[in-house]
């Protein structure tokens, strides 16, 4: 039995998505010498592609859901990670432009409470953005976890769970083969031969199977809690951030209002 | 009398700082073929120096003033304008990141509510922020016409008086060199005339010296007025983005908190 090495099987599977339908191994099989199966009848193609045995739709839908998952994920950890630089940015120029309004506050003495107010809004919003800017990194690192180690960690198993079934698909290939050719002795030994080799295959296929179900249900079980969790400190910090602003300017405001001010000297004369 | 033309007098005049103590024009005319005045006696430069009528620090000090004034509010203006360009930005990542948790909430069953609720607040911030952004364009916009337009104005004025004083400065300079020179019937002839140009530069200059003292108070006036409004403008627009998400904030928050709500079936099991 010609079987591939594993590195060629691990280029190709890194190098292509890492889906692969059986009809599509059998395609490739038939077409490029490299492949472990030489020959397919349309028979085998045909078989495989409507065998109900070896279709897992359901493990399959997991796997894409995890995929997109992830891509959503990795997608809402970019937004976030460029939302805390431009709050980061946002904050120093409002502690530049407050000190600018403070300075301008002692400079102007008709001025200076407006100047004063907006100043001390300013810089009071800076420093409510940076507690912001970093519980905003924080989700992003948090997300990055998730994401790049929890993720991947599984996608590992993925990995192994895929590999196992091409070469699992390969076995059984060259199985379908040999029982669809003319029987002698010799032939009576490979296929005794091949059938051990399929049936272990099948079990390692099998177990990687389990082994991605049981991980999968883990991770969505394990994911679920803690996207919970950033999404509660995510919000809460945004809450945070927008009540402190809010409860500092209506205290602040408390002083006498533009509105409520005798005129100035200026509207007087 | 050599008196120089107008055309290398203006162009000196922006290109050097436009404050000139008497000292210094003559100590550049006695330097200078080009400039009215060829010799100047150390008498001569003494009494300028020390010419308690010619000097007028009072409104040299509102100029001081006015041209500091400028710089702030232009500094004020750019922070302003970059304030807004990046919170713009941030409106747009706050978009694009509500769409992104809204698209989660509906594909993620178990996180319906915290993703919801996420997206939800970041395009309630988006559109809060756009609101904002306007306000800053706006007062930014007023700003620019306050420094750009308003207060250029008055720099006109500023630099007609300059002109007028640094000319008087010449044409003085002319006639105490008349005065101490030699007399006979031709420089007498001379002497008068030098008098006459003298006494109309004066009254030219006072002149220019009254409009700008005059427009300077206008201008005071005025640019306290308008900078209050925009200030209490730029304030209020400031505490309105900050009390509707704070109200916001409270209001969707009044939906089951995560702290009180039964503990999802992931961690009952």
């Amino acid at each position: 039995m010609r079987v591939h090495g594993s590195q060629p099987q691990d280029q190709w599977l890194s190098q292509e998505t890492r889906k692969f339908p059986p009809s599509r191994n059998c395609n490739r099989s038939a077409n490029g010498a490299s492949l472990p199966i030489s020959v397919l009848s349309r028979f085998c193609q045909r078989r495989w592609v409507v065998d109900p045995v070896r279709s897992t739709p359901e493990l399959e839908a997991r796997i894409d859901i995890l995929r997109d998952d992830r891509r959503r994920y990795d997608h809402v950890t970019c937004l976030a990670q460029t939302l805390a630089t431009q709050l980061a940015q946002v904050t120093l120029t409002q502690r530049t432009l407050g000190d600018a309004f403070a300075d301008l506050s002692l400079k102007t003495p008709p001025l200076t409470t407006q100047f004063g107010l907006n100043g001390d809004t300013q810089r009071f919003l800076s420093k409510s953005g940076e507690v912001l800017v970093s519980a905003v990194n924080s989700f992003t690192s948090d997300m990055n976890t998730l994401v790049n180690k929890t993720i991947e960690d599984t996608m590992v198993n993925v990995q192994h769970y895929e590999t196992a079934r091409v070469e699992y698909d390969a076995y059984r290939c060259d199985l379908e083969e040999l029982n669809l050719g003319a029987r002698d002795s010799a032939t009576l030994v490979k296929l005794e031969q091949a059938q051990r080799t399929f049936q272990n295959q099948r079990e390692k296929y099998e177990k990687s199977r389990n082994d991605l179900s049981v991980k999968l249900q883990l991770l969505e079980e394990n994911k679920v809690k803690v996207l919970h969790h950033h999404l509660v400190l995510f919000h809460g910090a945004v809450a945070s951030y927008n009540t402190s602003n809010h409860q500092h300017l209506e205290a602040s405001t408390k002083l006498p209002m533009p509105g409520t001010e005798p005129p100035s000297w200026l509207e007087e004369s």
